[in-house]
């Protein structure tokens, strides 16, 4: 018997597993999730419809209710509505059934980093394109590219820089290209924006969105996807069977039909966003960029790791991406509750000033 | 813009979804669920330690002490335990792992259908090799023919037959080929064994394990995997980050520490098995086959579409397996509380003997 591992495809022995170093700290503002936990009312009123809910029983094989009202919620089809265990699942479901060896994907750099590991794992090509010097979506280079590509996957606000982009250009990009695109929303509460209305002139257009950010349950994996009834069909063969488990799934309802309750929180968040930049800015060693995200990028004259460091002696966790593409200096801290968020401001601020 | 379709890989247009359809009944016998449901003390103490945990926050990115209890659970190393959204995820990350085009991958037939789904729509190739007339492993067929692959993927007991295959025919399958055995043991509770003591000489055993049968958790999609270090740590990188929600993390290490309320409910389904096969082998015109599991494989003199609709209507949910291959007027019943086997055993017995 030789070594297993030489039947392990090449392609995934080259990459490092996607990783996030177990830090901690008091004020966690490094995964952009929700400062705000869900309100109590939903929590009880998904403990209410679960009290007599069998452990033992699989749920239904299409979780027929909760497509609906996800459907409702978006404003879209049932017919064309996926759940998933996480947008995750469904970024990976939708790179599954169209990315084979030599796929060729575009996909904006820099991104969230998911899109590129499993293209890679499937055996595709990733064709990066960057972003502007100020941080915006390079339509022109995107048209171009998309020409000869299968897929383009584009998250708008882009995580982690946060910058959107047009539905104009989201249409130009659909319709002269020959694939599929993927619009991956995960942000889109926080910028009063979505494609959705665009899904029913572009049959070609995947839209991704997930319940981890504004709607406050990242511990809970759930994400939807919508798209055309065909295209949904196929990727629903790359999910797998009874992929949400019953707890969540209820929490997803119960999260759309109450969402009035979430609301508040959401819209102190965009507030928050706007004094954190306006804060931010005025402090010397900081180049500040502007956001459509419940995060901010923000580049110090300091090394990004040190940055990190300083304020994690300071209970205060954000995220290091000065390795992403372009990013040098750069870390993205998440919009947090207001007293967070003066936290941050006055430790950045006492920290650069010490170092002027 | 052409057909957005045509950028669907051919092997996943090719495929029909797996799928169930949405039939209903009180006695529910066709998905091997355990018909006693988690115990109370266990729903009250995972309700207990998740009190205080906001639903807005990612859980850890490795769920340590989940490993570390699944791992000590089985009886196996942490850095070799990977957990799953079920065990169908883990199916899919070793297949991602291992799977590209023209990949052989050698599945003993009938079996569970998902096994082959995956690799189809992997591009891979799976290559069938049928159970012997009396519905046992062929191991003379399975030797020969994994000396040309490089994925071997066996189900014991196996589904929907009931079989197991002995610890000296997988160690000679996994000794005598040059690639990765996946061992499923979904339903080793039943069997009274496990291939768990084979890990450590076997390099290329991948095993795989399931809370939705014995530990009655079917509705929370909680699997996980047994293997090397190092075939673990590739596995891993096809796996979703944040794949685990924290409610069925939680609901696993509650069930895995206090697993002695669980066990007399798996002891009288083994039990129970073996007084239903003795009930329904005095049946005239039915064939039963022995099974290692929560379920049992019958042979009827009827379509096994007739039975499966007149035992509906008395109330009564089996599965149709007539469609697998040498499964002809084969039904699968899971084996249910005393009183849903007597009712089932009646409904049969009246059946049968109304048709003589």
């Amino acid at each position: 018997m030789n070594d297993p591992l030489r039947k392990i495809k090449p392609a995934v022995r080259a990459i490092s597993a996607y990783t996030l170093p177990p830090y901690r700290a008091n004020i966690k503002i490094n995964q952009n999730e929700n400062p705000f936990d869900v309100p109590e009312p939903i929590k009880e009123e998904v403990a209410r419809r679960l009290q007599s809910r069998p452990w033992s029983r699989y749920s239904a094989f299409v979780p027929a209710s909760l497509l609906e009202r996800l459907a409702s919620f978006a404003g879209w089809k049932p017919e064309g509505t996926l759940a998933g265990n996480g947008s995750n699942e469904l970024i990976q479901a939708v790179l599954t059934v169209t990315v084979a060896e030599k796929t060729r994907v575009v996909i904006p750099q820099p991104t969230f980093t998911l899109y590129r590991q499993i293209v890679t794992v499937l055996g595709g090509e990733a064709v990066s394109i960057p972003l502007t010097s100020d941080f915006q979506f390079d339509v022109p280079a995107l048209l171009s590219a998309s020409r000869t590509a299968d897929v383009v996957v584009i998250c708008s606000p882009n995580n982690p820089t946060g910058c959107r982009i047009d539905d104009e250009d989201i249409c130009r990009i659909a319709t002269e290209f020959d694939g599929i695109l993927v619009l991956d929303e995960a942000y889109h509460e926080f910028s009063g924006h979505s494609v959705v209305r665009l899904l029913d002139k572009l049959p070609n257009l995947v839209v991704l969105r997930t319940f981890s950010k504004a709607m406050a349950m990242a511990g809970l994996r759930i994400g939807y996807m919508l798209s055309s009834p065909e295209i949904t069909r196929e990727v629903h063969k790359a999910t797998l069977p009874y992929n949400l488990n019953f707890y969540s799934a209820a929490a997803a309802e119960t999260a759309c039909e109450m969402f009035e309750l979430l609301r508040p929180g959401i819209e102190l968040i965009i507030q928050e966003r706007e004094r954190l930049i306006r804060l931010l800015a005025s402090i010397k060693g900081l180049e500040v960029f502007p956001s459509s995200a419940n995060f901010i990028l923000i580049r110090s004259s300091l090394e990004a790791s040190v940055l990190f460091e300083e304020l994690h002696k300071q209970d205060i966790l954000v995220r290091d991406v000065s390795r992403y593409p372009m990013l040098s200096r750069c870390v993205r801290v998440s919009v947090g509750s207001p007293e967070e968020n003066d936290r941050l401001a006055d430790a950045l601020s006492r920290l650069l000033s010490d170092r002027l």
